[in-house]
């Protein structure tokens, strides 16, 4: 299958996740300020990469993607609250995200809390909600989603990064911050299709240490954009890590020593995609954009 | 049986609670600050009256209350997220809570956000995590705390209410802040102990109108307690709603005509606890309690 197979898939899947997104947050019953207030941050773009995963690990197992809808819409709208909570003045501070007014400076401090709060609420029910998914494999989604998102997952990455901004971290410290704060959800994402696609203890356990692995390619592919990025294209000024002294792979390791872990990153992850005898290609072809991606 | 009876039962079950909670955070592997953070707010002490619903409902139906014990601790945990981000600056703008600083306070607004994100995303894994619990009943006990804390539930109430704050309101909008605000998770408190009691239909219905009566009562004392509390006991200053200019039970109906109205409201929780054949002794002495409460 070739590059054209992934643009493919993912324009079709990424509109049949924007329409259900879309639709599970018009049929709420709730003030219009705060759907308002959810929708804007859910519908200000982004890759989809998250749902993308889940759709792609559905479709390596032959199960139909839209199974995972309702589970994809779930992981997006955890992701959307952590840049709404992250984005307000007491966290980064910021007044833009792709290029948009961040979610605060639209409808204040208060209603961009209770939006993320009210996203990330509603992602339970939605897996609870999932139609034509059964109930253990629900439960199973529920706990793995708490523990991604949650205290012991993509918070406490957020904590441990507010914690070092103060000071130079060593490469351990690093990567805890980059597995939690981004990592978890990513293997999340892929670890949800592989629950709904019924997949072997061998082959979840390959999952997971593939998508561990893309979660770190994903996050030094991050840093290395903040250095050799066009600023149009990636929506913030290239090297802000730098000029908040911010602790990065670069910053670390060099570009050089940055690029290699990328690339070493990427064929762990690779690797791991190729024990699973399935039609991985899909995200074999994430992986490659994972790599290469220019925002 | 007698108001000691309530108090013996309510030690007791306070104590399991709080041993609960503390264990459950302590448990969780996450950076230290983010437990601290959790606890402080968990353990800032509080009437438990939601638990103590969950628990008086198990007892009612013979069922033994610690089948509730991760339901309550978790039903605890999304009222102490909602007060650490209802205290937030940009929301009352609180320095005190129950006479101790609040979160934010003490550990920075930055990991107040995400110590209430954190309790919110743990409850519905210890949901999922209940011991002794049937799969079909953890789904439903999910379902209900989604939909009574998120965008239909609380979240809507806390939004309405900040829309209120730059008006006059008249009852019926005063009755939908309350309702969704403080009634939606009191209401929950009593329906998960219905879910896990497995109540009959008949019995389901009346124990959800109990609790909506339940909760306006509490919310029409709270109003009053404002007027005619002690700032010592209730531990803010009395008269700070009518300072505020807060639409309040009293401002709308006068005092006299507020007192009625929580008479009433008292009345229709305890006629509908006694359609139900059970011993539901321990629920009409929290409904006592709620309406002689001093704070």
């Amino acid at each position: 299958m070739s590059s054209l197979h992934l643009d493919t898939f993912a324009t079709n899947y990424k509109q049949l996740l924007e329409n259900h997104q879309r639709k599970s947050i018009n049929r709420l019953q709730a003030p219009p300020v705060l759907k308002e207030a959810m929708l804007y941050s859910l519908e200000a773009g982004g890759k989809r990469i998250r749902p993308l995963l889940l759709f792609a690990t559905l479709h390596a197992f032959q199960k139909d993607p839209e199974i995972g809808l309702n589970a994809a819409a779930a992981i997006e709208m955890i992701h959307t609250y952590s840049l709404i909570h992250d984005d307000l003045p007491s966290m980064d501070n910021d007044d833009l995200r792709r290029g948009k007014p961040t979610n605060h400076k639209v409808f204040g401090e208060a209603n961009a809390i209770l939006a993320g709060d009210a996203l990330l609420t509603y992602s339970f029910q939605l897996i609870a909600e999932s139609p034509n998914v059964s109930m253990e494999a629900k439960m199973t989604l529920i706990q793995l989603l708490a523990q991604s998102a949650g205290a012991e997952g993509m918070v406490a990455g957020q904590v441990a990064d507010m914690i070092g901004e103060e000071k130079e971290l060593n490469l351990e410290e690093l990567e805890y911050i980059h597995i939690h704060k981004t990592g978890k959800m990513l293997t999340c994402s892929v670890l949800a299709g592989a629950i709904l696609a019924c997949v072997s203890e061998e082959e979840y356990d390959w999952l997971e240490r593939f998508s561990h692995h893309l979660g770190l390619a994903f996050q030094i592919r991050d840093d290395l954009l903040d250095i050799d990025g066009d600023e149009e294209v990636i929506g913030k000024p290239v090297g802000s890590d730098e000029g908040n002294h911010k602790t990065t792979y670069p910053s670390l390791l060099g570009i050089k020593g940055a690029q290699d872990e990328l690339m070493k990153q990427i064929q762990f992850a690779k690797d791991y995609l190729m024990k699973i005898n399935k039609d991985t290609q899909l995200l074999q072809s994430i992986t490659d954009l994972v790599e290469n991606r220019n925002h």
